[in-house]
């Protein structure tokens, strides 16, 4: 199994707090070490680092912990392979364009006898079950929609995609075309939504903590979806078995 | 205008020597500090950096001045912005996924009153006139071919489909699907196939030498592919207006 990273927030924010935490999973306080991968997006824009390593050896890694790259929607992954041999190509997540944007995807779980016909123009680079569902959920979509919908009209396709998935195993996922971030769970995944009076977080991965009143203003807002809590003082939300649950500004929306 | 850096090999090679002195272009030997951008495939795998910073400030680019990444394909670039704003978005190369394989794609020049119809599925995210052309090879490829067809094939077309744009002005590309390196010429671009028995090489952009005696085995073979030429100490060979030329394990194709 995986584990699996997101933010969606309403102003650029640096993700380094969350990252550093999460991936001390990939070799210290987890075993997700078959590779490991994190998007940006700025504006339509993305910055996209993938790597086989542990991402705690990584030196790609080592720089996006020390770097502050301000994003509004992140989406990041560290690998324990089921499906798909350990290469380059079988890492999340996994990037394509459609209706001029970019759209990136990242799984846990497993698919058994999932083999969607796949004969628009979205095909897998690599060999594992989470390319091949994200490629079949772009070519649902574009077949859904003439051009890019609302967030509203996505969600409520993106919930039906989901249900014909879920039944081939554990499709806790992560997607977003750098304007919303979805989030659907089969078993782990939980979130915090952080916004005004901000407060101090402890890391429970690792011995660190920030004071988000320092980092922050008034108005901003951070939603933050997990795997597993990253913080041990904070109350996270779990989303239930079935859920696709929507991010926009840095907000869960009410759907 | 901009430059392009584009690498095929037949054995993954370490690129940092050129990129070196190509990006001192950004900013000490030239002007090109409006972005920068590198892909290096590993195997169908692909990693991907790209800035809108000075490529010699950004610590992205520097972290890939130091730390050997090995690649059999390796496209580069810095921007001198002519179409399209200084974003994310319109830093080359671009990427986008056909039949199964990630596409390559970076381009020196301007295209003037080019506005082809993309009517199938690859649409620009930013707003460059290389991506649109780009969009257009890629869906031009992809009605000409049922499936990914062989490199001779691929060529021949990509010469039609260069030959249809090339009015528009100047269309200096580097493409590249991780099997085969194609490269365009209007103005500017010319290449060297390195092989045994290999020498001594001095930058002409810094003072740096690098003996690939040293680096390499006799089997190995080595072409770059570049606006202006690296080294001081080598001769390059031209490519000419209107010709494309296409690189497969470290060889000019005789075609």
């Amino acid at each position: 199994m995986c584990q699996l990273l997101g933010m969606n927030c309403n102003t650029p924010t640096d993700v380094r707090f969350s990252f550093s935490g999460f991936t001390q999973r990939a070799g210290n306080t987890g075993d997700h070490t078959d590779g490991w991968g994190i998007a940006f997006f700025e504006d339509k824009g993305l910055r996209h680092f993938v790597g086989y390593e542990r991402a705690i050896d990584s030196p790609i890694a080592k720089l996006i912990r020390e770097y502050p790259i301000k994003s509004r929607n992140v989406i990041a992954h560290i690998r324990k392979a089921t499906q798909g041999a350990v290469s380059l190509q079988n890492c999340h997540p996994f990037v394509r364009e459609l209706w001029g944007r970019n759209w990136v995807f990242a799984h846990n779980g497993d698919l058994k006898g999932f083999a969607p016909k796949l004969h628009a123009h979205f095909h897998p680079v690599g060999n594992t079950d989470s390319e091949q569902a994200f490629c079949w959920i772009l070519q649902e979509l574009w077949k859904s929609h003439a051009g890019l919908p609302s967030v509203q009209e996505l969600t409520h396709t993106l919930r039906e995609l989901a249900r014909r998935i879920s039944p081939h195993g554990t499709f806790n996922f992560l997607l977003s075309n750098g304007e919303a971030l979805w989030a659907h769970a089969t078993t782990h995944l939980c979130y915090i939504e952080r916004r005004h009076p901000f407060a101090q977080a402890h890391l429970s991965d690792e011995d660190l903590a920030v004071d988000f009143a320092r980092e922050t203003t008034p108005q901003d807002r951070v939603a933050i979806i997990v795997t597993a809590p990253l913080t041990k003082n904070e109350t996270w939300t779990s989303i239930q078995s079935g859920e696709l649950k929507v991010f926009v500004q840095g907000e869960c929306l009410p759907l």
